[in-house]
């Protein structure tokens, strides 16, 4: 019988995460690609260095559970992922395009954040302390990304793309 | 040629919530169906109510713009329910369900909250006042119940969850 205890939950947790996380590591530089703004192609290529490291951090995490990083398909973050193809197949060549990619991306990092959120309440419980600090660092880092994409869009993309 | 400004845009975001707002008013009461704790139960459930009135602020800032209340199938939020069905299979019987479930519920209320803070930023830059007020009271209840549901999750889910 499988184990449904919160340490069962924990592990399918990260394994959905690690999934996601290697997803978003392919999508990057396909929205570096379509972005128009040079400050938005550098905030995508900024967070693909930085999700480079929230892989790294993962292994680290699964390593601590003398788990392998096993990756777990998650219909979310595909879902989430071809929203943002969508937003440049209906947008391509538009003055929104921009404005459409912040806000798919933010769909994805609002994903992240909920994820590593519960995961990283999750560690502390089960009083796996490491674990919990180096989920709360991802965790702040793709906070601090929806923060900057926020930004962008108020201070440039939506007036660029309401013309 | 179809429109790629700001106005098309915020148009195409908006069929795409109200999708999502009926998907969840599907979901809901199988959530709190689910649900192992009567305090889970009742938050599932006053969020149905909630989201009954999201659709009803939508089809107000559908008749601002004088256009009808469309619905567009968005990829995003059913890999975000059928994450939500998949935790039920998984953990069904166990003690981790209903941290399970909150986590499924707060991914959909964080996907909420990106779209609606990227609706409420188009609105108020297309000059939509009131289309922007109504948007953001949704908003501001979206992240209320993201906050009851991580409260529910360290008060007790966690706790019952590790045993």
């Amino acid at each position: 019988v499988a184990k449904k205890d919160l340490s069962a939950l924990f592990l399918h947790g990260l394994k959905d995460i690690n999934f996601t996380e290697h997803v978003i590591l392919d999508s990057l530089p396909i929205m570096a690609d379509a972005a128009t703004s040079p400050n938005l192609k550098k905030a995508f290529e900024t967070h693909l260095q930085q999700t480079e490291g929230h892989v790294q951090r993962l292994d680290r995490v699964f390593g601590l559970l003398d788990e392998k990083p096993v990756q777990v398909p998650c219909d979310a973050i595909l879902g989430l992922i071809r929203e943002g193809d969508e937003m440049v197949e209906k947008f391509d060549g538009g003055r929104a395009l921009d404005a459409g990619l912040i806000a798919a991306a933010q769909a994805v990092e609002h994903y992240e954040m909920a994820r590593y959120g519960a995961l990283q309440a999750w560690a502390e419980e089960l009083h796996l302390r490491e674990a919990a600090d180096l989920l709360r660092q991802t965790l702040s880092e793709e906070k601090q990304t929806d923060l900057l994409l926020s930004k962008l869009a108020q201070e440039s993309a939506n007036r660029a793309a309401s013309g």
